[in-house]
Protein backbone atom coordinates (compact mmCIF):
# COMPACT_ATOMS: atom_id res chain seq x y z
CA UNK A 1 0.00 0.00 0.00
CA UNK A 2 1.38 3.47 -1.16
CA UNK A 3 1.07 6.30 1.93
CA UNK A 4 -2.30 7.44 0.34
CA UNK A 5 -3.79 4.45 1.11
CA UNK A 6 -2.67 3.83 4.65
CA UNK A 7 -4.23 6.96 5.31
CA UNK A 8 -7.38 5.78 3.97
CA UNK A 9 -7.39 2.92 5.60
CA UNK A 10 -6.68 4.95 8.95
CA UNK A 11 -9.66 7.24 8.54
CA UNK A 12 -12.08 4.45 7.85
CA UNK A 13 -10.86 3.17 10.79
CA UNK A 14 -11.38 6.03 12.84
CA UNK A 15 -14.84 6.59 11.88
CA UNK A 16 -15.80 3.46 13.47
CA UNK A 17 -15.34 4.74 16.85
CA UNK A 18 -17.84 7.77 16.25
CA UNK A 19 -21.70 6.53 17.42
CA UNK A 20 -25.32 7.78 16.20
CA UNK A 21 -25.97 11.14 17.94
CA UNK A 22 -22.30 12.51 18.36
CA UNK A 23 -21.01 15.83 18.75
CA UNK A 24 -17.57 15.04 16.48
CA UNK A 25 -14.57 17.26 16.07
CA UNK A 26 -13.38 17.24 13.33
CA UNK A 27 -9.54 18.07 12.47
CA UNK A 28 -7.68 19.08 9.52
CA UNK A 29 -5.19 17.46 6.99
CA UNK A 30 -4.73 15.10 4.30
CA UNK A 31 -5.38 11.78 6.70
CA UNK A 32 -8.37 13.51 8.22
CA UNK A 33 -9.71 14.67 4.91
CA UNK A 34 -10.35 10.46 4.45
CA UNK A 35 -11.83 10.12 7.67
CA UNK A 36 -14.36 12.73 6.94
CA UNK A 37 -15.20 11.35 3.27
CA UNK A 38 -15.89 8.11 5.49
CA UNK A 39 -17.61 9.87 7.77
CA UNK A 40 -19.49 11.28 4.83
CA UNK A 41 -20.59 8.06 3.48
CA UNK A 42 -21.64 6.42 6.84
CA UNK A 43 -24.02 9.85 7.65
CA UNK A 44 -25.90 9.22 4.10
CA UNK A 45 -25.73 5.22 4.31
CA UNK A 46 -26.94 4.77 7.95
CA UNK A 47 -28.81 7.93 8.42
CA UNK A 48 -26.45 8.46 11.48
CA UNK A 49 -27.38 11.88 13.32
CA UNK A 50 -23.92 13.43 14.14
CA UNK A 51 -23.06 17.10 14.13
CA UNK A 52 -19.29 18.21 13.13
CA UNK A 53 -17.42 20.77 14.78
CA UNK A 54 -14.59 22.03 12.72
CA UNK A 55 -11.04 23.30 13.00
CA UNK A 56 -10.61 25.03 9.81
CA UNK A 57 -12.14 26.34 6.70
CA UNK A 58 -10.84 24.05 4.73
CA UNK A 59 -12.62 21.14 6.81
CA UNK A 60 -16.08 22.69 7.11
CA UNK A 61 -16.65 23.04 3.60
CA UNK A 62 -15.55 18.99 2.88
CA UNK A 63 -18.19 18.66 5.66
CA UNK A 64 -20.89 19.94 4.06
CA UNK A 65 -20.50 19.28 0.73
CA UNK A 66 -20.55 15.61 1.82
CA UNK A 67 -24.18 16.53 4.21
CA UNK A 68 -22.77 16.72 7.26
CA UNK A 69 -24.40 18.83 9.77
CA UNK A 70 -21.91 21.53 10.94
CA UNK A 71 -22.25 23.59 14.29
CA UNK A 72 -19.93 26.22 15.55
CA UNK A 73 -17.69 25.52 18.15
CA UNK A 74 -19.94 27.72 20.31
CA UNK A 75 -23.60 26.70 19.96
CA UNK A 76 -22.28 23.40 21.19
CA UNK A 77 -21.54 23.05 24.81
CA UNK A 78 -19.14 19.90 24.41
CA UNK A 79 -17.68 17.68 21.80
CA UNK A 80 -17.60 13.83 22.78
CA UNK A 81 -14.79 13.02 20.19
CA UNK A 82 -12.47 14.91 18.15
CA UNK A 83 -10.58 13.02 15.63
CA UNK A 84 -7.41 15.09 14.23
CA UNK A 85 -4.25 14.28 12.58
CA UNK A 86 -0.43 15.07 14.13
CA UNK A 87 2.76 15.72 12.56
CA UNK A 88 4.94 14.09 15.06
CA UNK A 89 4.08 11.66 17.98
CA UNK A 90 6.32 10.17 20.51
CA UNK A 91 6.98 7.07 22.78
CA UNK A 92 4.75 9.48 25.63
CA UNK A 93 2.00 10.10 23.07
CA UNK A 94 2.58 13.72 23.46
CA UNK A 95 2.20 15.42 20.19
CA UNK A 96 3.36 17.82 17.64
CA UNK A 97 0.32 19.85 15.13
CA UNK A 98 0.28 22.85 13.15
CA UNK A 99 2.12 21.88 9.88
CA UNK A 100 -1.00 22.80 8.52
CA UNK A 101 -1.47 26.07 10.33
CA UNK A 102 -4.78 25.34 11.75
CA UNK A 103 -3.13 23.97 15.36
CA UNK A 104 -5.07 27.23 17.31
CA UNK A 105 -8.35 26.57 16.23
CA UNK A 106 -7.55 22.48 16.52
CA UNK A 107 -6.61 23.17 19.80
CA UNK A 108 -9.39 25.07 20.77
CA UNK A 109 -11.88 22.14 20.18
CA UNK A 110 -9.30 19.60 21.29
CA UNK A 111 -9.52 21.19 24.45
CA UNK A 112 -13.28 20.85 24.33
CA UNK A 113 -13.12 17.52 23.73
CA UNK A 114 -14.12 14.30 26.09
CA UNK A 115 -12.16 12.45 23.67
CA UNK A 116 -9.65 12.86 21.65
CA UNK A 117 -8.11 10.62 19.13
CA UNK A 118 -5.07 11.01 16.08
CA UNK A 119 -4.67 9.14 13.18
CA UNK A 120 -1.66 9.28 11.17
CA UNK A 121 0.62 6.81 8.89
CA UNK A 122 3.49 5.49 10.43
CA UNK A 123 6.03 7.67 9.37
CA UNK A 124 4.33 10.32 12.07
CA UNK A 125 5.89 8.41 14.83
CA UNK A 126 9.21 9.16 16.53
CA UNK A 127 11.30 8.41 19.78
CA UNK A 128 11.57 11.65 20.37
CA UNK A 129 9.96 15.36 19.43
CA UNK A 130 11.34 17.79 17.21
CA UNK A 131 12.72 16.47 13.94
CA UNK A 132 9.07 18.07 12.46
CA UNK A 133 9.85 22.37 13.04
CA UNK A 134 7.71 23.43 16.02
CA UNK A 135 4.96 25.81 14.78
CA UNK A 136 4.51 28.77 16.93
CA UNK A 137 1.53 31.09 16.30
CA UNK A 138 2.46 34.68 17.32
CA UNK A 139 0.63 38.44 17.00
CA UNK A 140 2.22 40.21 13.43
CA UNK A 141 2.82 43.51 15.61
CA UNK A 142 5.65 42.91 17.09
CA UNK A 143 6.81 39.40 15.30
CA UNK A 144 9.97 40.57 14.64
CA UNK A 145 11.07 40.85 18.17
CA UNK A 146 9.56 37.71 18.96
CA UNK A 147 11.67 36.21 16.12
CA UNK A 148 14.76 37.77 17.48
CA UNK A 149 14.33 36.38 20.62
CA UNK A 150 13.92 32.95 19.63
CA UNK A 151 17.01 33.11 18.05
CA UNK A 152 19.51 34.54 20.55
CA UNK A 153 17.84 31.55 22.36
CA UNK A 154 18.95 29.17 19.71
CA UNK A 155 15.60 27.79 18.39
CA UNK A 156 16.74 28.29 14.90
CA UNK A 157 13.66 30.07 13.89
CA UNK A 158 12.07 30.48 10.22
CA UNK A 159 9.16 32.62 9.26
CA UNK A 160 6.66 30.26 7.62
CA UNK A 161 5.86 31.69 4.21
CA UNK A 162 3.04 31.19 1.14
CA UNK A 163 3.29 32.37 -2.14
CA UNK A 164 6.65 34.08 -0.95
CA UNK A 165 5.05 36.43 1.50
CA UNK A 166 4.16 35.44 5.36
CA UNK A 167 1.74 32.65 5.74
CA UNK A 168 -1.69 33.93 7.47
CA UNK A 169 -3.58 31.49 9.76
CA UNK A 170 -7.33 31.51 9.68
CA UNK A 171 -6.44 34.13 12.84
CA UNK A 172 -4.75 36.71 10.49
CA UNK A 173 -1.93 35.42 12.56
CA UNK A 174 1.87 34.32 11.37
CA UNK A 175 3.71 31.22 11.98
CA UNK A 176 7.15 30.50 12.84
CA UNK A 177 8.75 27.35 12.82
CA UNK A 178 11.75 26.19 15.15
CA UNK A 179 14.16 23.96 13.14
CA UNK A 180 15.20 22.30 17.11
CA UNK A 181 16.44 18.81 16.05
CA UNK A 182 15.29 17.18 19.25
CA UNK A 183 13.34 18.41 22.37
CA UNK A 184 14.28 16.92 25.75
CA UNK A 185 11.76 18.56 27.77
CA UNK A 186 8.50 19.71 25.82
CA UNK A 187 6.82 20.86 28.35
CA UNK A 188 9.75 23.14 29.90
CA UNK A 189 9.61 24.48 26.60
CA UNK A 190 5.67 24.75 25.97
CA UNK A 191 5.59 26.91 29.70
CA UNK A 192 8.40 28.64 28.32
CA UNK A 193 6.65 29.84 24.64
CA UNK A 194 3.02 30.37 26.29
CA UNK A 195 4.34 33.33 28.38
CA UNK A 196 6.16 34.88 25.86
CA UNK A 197 4.37 38.10 24.86
CA UNK A 198 3.22 38.08 21.21
CA UNK A 199 2.94 34.34 21.05
CA UNK A 200 -0.59 33.17 20.70
CA UNK A 201 -0.14 29.43 20.56
CA UNK A 202 2.39 26.82 19.88
CA UNK A 203 2.20 22.97 18.08
CA UNK A 204 2.39 21.38 21.35
CA UNK A 205 0.08 19.01 22.26
CA UNK A 206 1.13 17.39 25.28
CA UNK A 207 -1.33 14.81 27.66
CA UNK A 208 -4.11 15.18 25.20
CA UNK A 209 -4.84 11.98 23.24
CA UNK A 210 -6.11 9.38 24.36
CA UNK A 211 -6.27 7.05 20.94
CA UNK A 212 -4.31 7.04 18.21
CA UNK A 213 -4.76 4.73 15.00
CA UNK A 214 -1.49 4.00 13.14
CA UNK A 215 -1.28 3.14 9.44
CA UNK A 216 1.01 0.18 8.42
CA UNK A 217 1.44 -2.36 6.21
CA UNK A 218 -0.08 -4.71 8.21
CA UNK A 219 -2.83 -3.00 9.05
CA UNK A 220 -4.48 0.16 10.96
CA UNK A 221 -2.77 -0.37 14.32
CA UNK A 222 -5.38 1.10 17.12
CA UNK A 223 -2.99 2.39 20.56
CA UNK A 224 -4.56 3.45 23.73
CA UNK A 225 -2.79 6.40 24.92
CA UNK A 226 -4.34 7.37 27.93
CA UNK A 227 -8.09 6.91 29.77
CA UNK B 1 -6.95 71.16 40.01
CA UNK B 2 -9.95 68.85 38.25
CA UNK B 3 -8.73 65.16 37.00
CA UNK B 4 -7.92 66.45 33.35
CA UNK B 5 -5.87 69.33 34.77
CA UNK B 6 -3.75 66.95 36.77
CA UNK B 7 -4.08 64.38 33.69
CA UNK B 8 -2.41 67.28 31.93
CA UNK B 9 0.06 68.50 34.44
CA UNK B 10 1.61 64.62 34.58
CA UNK B 11 2.02 64.55 30.82
CA UNK B 12 4.19 67.25 30.84
CA UNK B 13 6.16 66.17 33.11
CA UNK B 14 6.57 62.82 31.95
CA UNK B 15 7.73 64.43 28.42
CA UNK B 16 10.84 65.97 30.36
CA UNK B 17 12.31 62.39 30.68
CA UNK B 18 12.44 62.32 26.87
CA UNK B 19 15.89 63.47 25.20
CA UNK B 20 16.96 64.05 21.92
CA UNK B 21 17.57 60.95 19.76
CA UNK B 22 15.14 58.54 21.50
CA UNK B 23 13.03 55.67 20.29
CA UNK B 24 9.80 56.19 22.35
CA UNK B 25 6.96 54.05 23.22
CA UNK B 26 3.86 55.91 23.45
CA UNK B 27 0.93 54.19 24.96
CA UNK B 28 -2.81 54.89 24.79
CA UNK B 29 -5.40 56.70 26.99
CA UNK B 30 -6.65 60.27 28.13
CA UNK B 31 -3.38 61.13 30.19
CA UNK B 32 -1.02 59.38 27.51
CA UNK B 33 -2.80 61.62 25.26
CA UNK B 34 -1.54 65.03 27.07
CA UNK B 35 2.10 63.54 27.01
CA UNK B 36 1.51 63.16 23.54
CA UNK B 37 0.21 66.70 23.04
CA UNK B 38 3.01 68.26 25.51
CA UNK B 39 5.80 66.07 23.63
CA UNK B 40 4.74 67.42 19.89
CA UNK B 41 5.07 70.65 21.45
CA UNK B 42 8.60 69.88 22.61
CA UNK B 43 9.74 68.22 19.29
CA UNK B 44 8.45 71.81 17.17
CA UNK B 45 9.86 74.02 19.83
CA UNK B 46 13.28 72.38 20.43
CA UNK B 47 13.38 70.29 17.12
CA UNK B 48 13.79 66.97 18.97
CA UNK B 49 14.98 63.67 16.88
CA UNK B 50 12.16 61.59 18.30
CA UNK B 51 11.23 58.60 17.19
CA UNK B 52 7.74 57.05 18.32
CA UNK B 53 6.13 53.46 18.62
CA UNK B 54 2.67 53.37 19.20
CA UNK B 55 0.69 51.03 20.61
CA UNK B 56 -2.88 51.64 18.89
CA UNK B 57 -4.39 52.98 15.98
CA UNK B 58 -5.74 56.14 18.03
CA UNK B 59 -2.51 57.03 19.03
CA UNK B 60 -0.80 56.82 15.70
CA UNK B 61 -2.83 59.41 14.35
CA UNK B 62 -2.54 61.97 17.24
CA UNK B 63 1.48 61.57 16.85
CA UNK B 64 1.55 61.47 13.12
CA UNK B 65 -0.65 64.91 12.95
CA UNK B 66 1.65 66.38 15.55
CA UNK B 67 4.62 65.89 13.37
CA UNK B 68 6.58 63.00 15.68
CA UNK B 69 8.03 60.47 13.58
CA UNK B 70 6.22 57.17 14.12
CA UNK B 71 7.92 53.67 13.37
CA UNK B 72 6.13 50.50 13.38
CA UNK B 73 7.86 48.06 15.98
CA UNK B 74 8.91 45.86 13.28
CA UNK B 75 11.33 48.80 12.33
CA UNK B 76 13.47 49.70 15.10
CA UNK B 77 15.55 47.39 17.12
CA UNK B 78 15.14 48.45 20.57
CA UNK B 79 12.76 51.32 22.43
CA UNK B 80 14.46 53.44 25.05
CA UNK B 81 11.59 54.49 27.24
CA UNK B 82 7.63 54.21 26.89
CA UNK B 83 5.56 56.33 28.44
CA UNK B 84 1.94 54.39 29.38
CA UNK B 85 -1.13 54.74 31.39
CA UNK B 86 -2.42 52.02 33.84
CA UNK B 87 -6.48 51.21 35.57
CA UNK B 88 -4.34 50.73 38.72
CA UNK B 89 -1.18 50.02 40.39
CA UNK B 90 -0.67 48.28 43.59
CA UNK B 91 2.02 48.91 46.56
CA UNK B 92 4.35 46.60 44.75
CA UNK B 93 4.01 48.90 41.67
CA UNK B 94 2.50 46.07 40.31
CA UNK B 95 -0.61 47.14 37.25
CA UNK B 96 -3.50 45.86 35.75
CA UNK B 97 -3.90 47.42 32.17
CA UNK B 98 -6.48 47.38 29.11
CA UNK B 99 -9.50 49.40 30.16
CA UNK B 100 -9.35 50.66 26.50
CA UNK B 101 -8.50 47.33 25.26
CA UNK B 102 -5.34 48.29 23.98
CA UNK B 103 -3.54 45.81 26.22
CA UNK B 104 -1.99 43.40 23.95
CA UNK B 105 -0.02 45.75 21.94
CA UNK B 106 0.97 47.75 24.80
CA UNK B 107 2.52 44.67 26.49
CA UNK B 108 4.39 43.93 23.37
CA UNK B 109 6.02 47.24 22.63
CA UNK B 110 6.63 47.24 26.77
CA UNK B 111 8.21 43.81 26.92
CA UNK B 112 10.64 45.43 24.16
CA UNK B 113 11.47 48.43 26.32
CA UNK B 114 14.63 49.52 28.46
CA UNK B 115 12.52 51.82 30.67
CA UNK B 116 9.08 51.69 31.49
CA UNK B 117 7.13 54.66 32.75
CA UNK B 118 3.07 54.73 33.58
CA UNK B 119 1.48 58.22 34.19
CA UNK B 120 -1.62 57.86 36.27
CA UNK B 121 -3.82 60.65 38.68
CA UNK B 122 -4.04 59.65 42.04
CA UNK B 123 -7.28 57.60 41.88
CA UNK B 124 -5.37 54.72 39.98
CA UNK B 125 -2.93 53.95 42.85
CA UNK B 126 -4.42 51.24 45.18
CA UNK B 127 -3.33 48.93 48.04
CA UNK B 128 -4.85 45.72 46.48
CA UNK B 129 -5.31 44.77 42.98
CA UNK B 130 -8.92 43.78 41.23
CA UNK B 131 -11.45 46.37 41.81
CA UNK B 132 -10.76 47.48 38.50
CA UNK B 133 -12.30 44.57 36.22
CA UNK B 134 -9.17 42.62 34.49
CA UNK B 135 -9.09 42.21 30.91
CA UNK B 136 -8.88 38.85 28.97
CA UNK B 137 -7.98 38.95 25.08
CA UNK B 138 -9.16 36.05 23.82
CA UNK B 139 -10.08 34.39 20.23
CA UNK B 140 -13.67 34.57 18.98
CA UNK B 141 -13.15 30.96 18.04
CA UNK B 142 -14.72 29.28 21.15
CA UNK B 143 -14.67 31.84 23.17
CA UNK B 144 -17.69 30.56 25.34
CA UNK B 145 -16.28 27.76 26.21
CA UNK B 146 -12.88 30.14 27.63
CA UNK B 147 -16.20 32.36 29.18
CA UNK B 148 -18.09 29.78 30.62
CA UNK B 149 -14.51 28.22 32.25
CA UNK B 150 -13.60 31.13 33.46
CA UNK B 151 -17.15 31.41 35.56
CA UNK B 152 -17.23 27.78 36.46
CA UNK B 153 -13.43 29.47 38.02
CA UNK B 154 -15.44 31.78 40.10
CA UNK B 155 -13.91 35.27 38.06
CA UNK B 156 -17.52 36.74 37.54
CA UNK B 157 -16.24 36.82 33.44
CA UNK B 158 -18.25 39.55 31.38
CA UNK B 159 -18.00 40.18 27.66
CA UNK B 160 -17.09 43.49 26.46
CA UNK B 161 -19.56 45.42 24.49
CA UNK B 162 -19.57 48.14 22.51
CA UNK B 163 -22.60 49.95 20.61
CA UNK B 164 -24.37 46.48 21.72
CA UNK B 165 -21.90 43.87 20.02
CA UNK B 166 -19.05 42.74 21.58
CA UNK B 167 -16.53 44.74 21.39
CA UNK B 168 -12.98 43.68 18.92
CA UNK B 169 -9.65 44.61 19.79
CA UNK B 170 -7.59 46.26 17.16
CA UNK B 171 -6.14 42.72 16.65
CA UNK B 172 -9.85 41.27 15.80
CA UNK B 173 -10.50 39.78 19.53
CA UNK B 174 -12.90 39.63 21.87
CA UNK B 175 -12.01 40.83 25.36
CA UNK B 176 -13.35 39.31 28.41
CA UNK B 177 -13.36 41.53 31.74
CA UNK B 178 -13.21 39.49 35.18
CA UNK B 179 -14.77 41.48 37.88
CA UNK B 180 -12.93 39.77 40.99
CA UNK B 181 -12.81 42.37 43.35
CA UNK B 182 -9.49 41.76 45.28
CA UNK B 183 -6.58 40.08 43.38
CA UNK B 184 -4.34 38.04 46.34
CA UNK B 185 -1.81 36.26 44.09
CA UNK B 186 -1.26 38.33 40.56
CA UNK B 187 1.69 36.23 39.75
CA UNK B 188 -0.52 33.23 40.02
CA UNK B 189 -3.25 33.97 38.35
CA UNK B 190 -1.28 35.69 35.41
CA UNK B 191 0.67 31.85 34.75
CA UNK B 192 -3.39 30.06 35.08
CA UNK B 193 -4.73 32.83 32.20
CA UNK B 194 -2.00 32.52 29.81
CA UNK B 195 -2.13 28.86 29.96
CA UNK B 196 -5.56 28.71 29.06
CA UNK B 197 -6.13 28.05 25.36
CA UNK B 198 -7.78 30.40 23.24
CA UNK B 199 -6.39 33.45 25.86
CA UNK B 200 -3.91 35.38 23.80
CA UNK B 201 -3.07 38.05 26.56
CA UNK B 202 -4.70 39.43 29.59
CA UNK B 203 -4.16 42.89 31.37
CA UNK B 204 -1.28 42.22 34.42
CA UNK B 205 1.64 44.06 33.49
CA UNK B 206 4.07 42.49 36.83
CA UNK B 207 7.20 43.53 37.71
CA UNK B 208 7.17 45.94 34.61
CA UNK B 209 7.52 49.46 35.30
CA UNK B 210 10.31 51.36 36.54
CA UNK B 211 8.57 54.44 36.88
CA UNK B 212 5.37 56.06 37.99
CA UNK B 213 4.18 60.10 37.83
CA UNK B 214 1.19 60.33 40.02
CA UNK B 215 -0.89 63.23 39.35
CA UNK B 216 -1.81 65.16 43.03
CA UNK B 217 -3.61 68.34 44.11
CA UNK B 218 0.18 69.33 45.87
CA UNK B 219 1.54 68.75 41.77
CA UNK B 220 3.21 65.55 40.44
CA UNK B 221 4.74 63.39 42.47
CA UNK B 222 7.52 60.93 41.02
CA UNK B 223 7.66 57.17 42.33
CA UNK B 224 10.87 55.11 41.49
CA UNK B 225 9.59 51.38 41.38
CA UNK B 226 12.69 49.61 40.10
CA UNK B 227 15.50 50.08 38.53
Amino acid sequence: MDQNELKQQVGRKAVEYIQDGMIVGLGTGSTVRYMVDALGQRVQAEHLNITGVTTSLRTTKQAQDLGITIKDIDEVDHIDLTIDGADEIDDDFQGIKGGGGAHLWEKIVATNSNKIMWIVDESKMVHQLGKFPLPVEVIPFGSKHVFDELARKGYKPEFRLADGKKFLTDQKNYVIDLHLGHIGDPFALSDELIKMVGVVEHGFFLDMVNTVIVGRQSGPEVLQARD
